[in-house]
């Protein structure tokens, strides 16, 4: 894992960019009072299906909000194909198939799968490897929660057993696969949906939050569609993590 | 309104039994350091559906937590009925006839109207009644918000202006006359639903919370039967009045 920059930011954040192999990310970490080194920070992922970090305006001030305001660490990449990331042949096959069928009111079920099923695939060793490097570093300390995009939080949640709680948010395709994997995920779950969502359905939400195999899990649902949740969820997020974190 | 016990409690919080007229409740409120006179402080009515409240251990424990650590007057009452006050001939029968209708398995949700609606005609008056007497003490200020039954909370919202926010609870039954009224109800809720409460129906619980009229709305879902519902919601609760009645 290289740094390759970083700034001190106004909340006291340091914000650190980094790359490990082919994968860009981002490293967030609380301030720190003078004197003593601080007590290694619990690590929060941020799982965004993709974008350019720098451009996700409203990633980053979650991300800033939880190591400001929490003490997290959190850390986001970018996914394969997503971010800075080329994509690849196949990727842009796939995204023109999407468009379309979208533009001829076909079925995209099939297309979609196809679109985050390889998607998952790669980005969970990823993740992996990246939880390796963070581990290493002396500021972070475990345990792990992961935030963000269902699909690949499914997978990761039950490859990897360093993920101690989750946040899923509704608003995206879960292929069918994984959508059977979530029996299989039993560490605690907020999973946040929007209640009116444009691109999702919400009664597959529901029979999802209903799958999933853990024990303690909480939906939460609010009024709006799916770029809408309230800012008051960030901090019910940081919270939940609270509980299981720390 | 009469005061007929006082205590002060080890968190310092103040609880007062009172009687309005037949109504009898519990009123607790926040302890204060020396010196000046504290802000009146915001009101929160706890609407369970009977129950004497000593008994109530959770009741108690939530009222006594919300003035203990957040700052709220909390009130309870017994509503007609319930708790320490004498049941009609009337309801008699209907509690009659709805021990027989279960155990004929027969269905009851004519019966349970015949509950529940006279409940809620009688109950919502007395709510504002009691709201009379509660603002009229100068250590109460306002606003206020209704936690608790959703058949009696609806009711309330709907016809009192002075309920600034409420958290429903749905595990209980709410009549059609009140489901179709909830699309009337526009202050900011939080509607809190066990996802495996044996007595209710999920699904009408969902319609339930897309019928509502507010444009704030949130559903909190949690694993497990009726009474199971985790202490942490008592903590959201708490919050969720926090950004509308401070």
């Amino acid at each position: 894992m290289e740094f390759t920059s970083e700034q001190r930011l106004d909340d006291g954040v340091l914000e650190r960019e980094f790359t490990l192999g082919e994968i860009p990310g981002v490293l967030w970490t609380p301030g720190s009072a003078p004197g003593p080194s601080p007590a290694p920070a619990p690590l929060i992922l941020i799982g965004h299906n993709g974008g350019l970090h720098k451009r996700e305006s409203r990633l980053v001030a979650r991300a800033r909000h939880s190591a400001a305001k929490y003490g997290y660490a959190v850390a986001a990449v970018d996914a394969p194909g997503h971010g800075e990331r080329p994509r690849s042949a196949a990727d842009e096959q796939v995204r023109a198939d999407l468009r379309r069928a979208k533009e001829a009111g076909e079925p995209i079920e099939e297309i979609l799968d196809a679109l985050i099923v390889p998607l998952v695939e790669r980005a969970v060793p990823e993740w992996q490897a990246t939880l390796d490097a963070l581990l290493s570093l002396p500021e972070i300390g475990g345990p792990v929660g992961y935030s963000g995009m269902t699909a690949i939080g499914i997978r990761l949640a039950v490859v990897e057993p360093r993920i101690s709680a989750a946040g899923f948010f509704a608003g995206g395709f879960v292929p069918r696969a994984l959508r059977e994997e979530a029996r299989q995920v039993t560490i605690p779950l907020l999973f946040l949906l929007q209640w009116d969502d444009e691109g999702n359905d919400r009664q597959l939400a529901l029979d999802l939050f209903d799958a999933f195999g853990s024990k303690e899990k909480t939906l939460h649902a609010n009024l709006g569609g799916h770029a809408g949740t309230p800012w008051f969820e960030v901090d019910d997020g940081n919270r939940f993590f609270d509980r299981h974190l720390k």
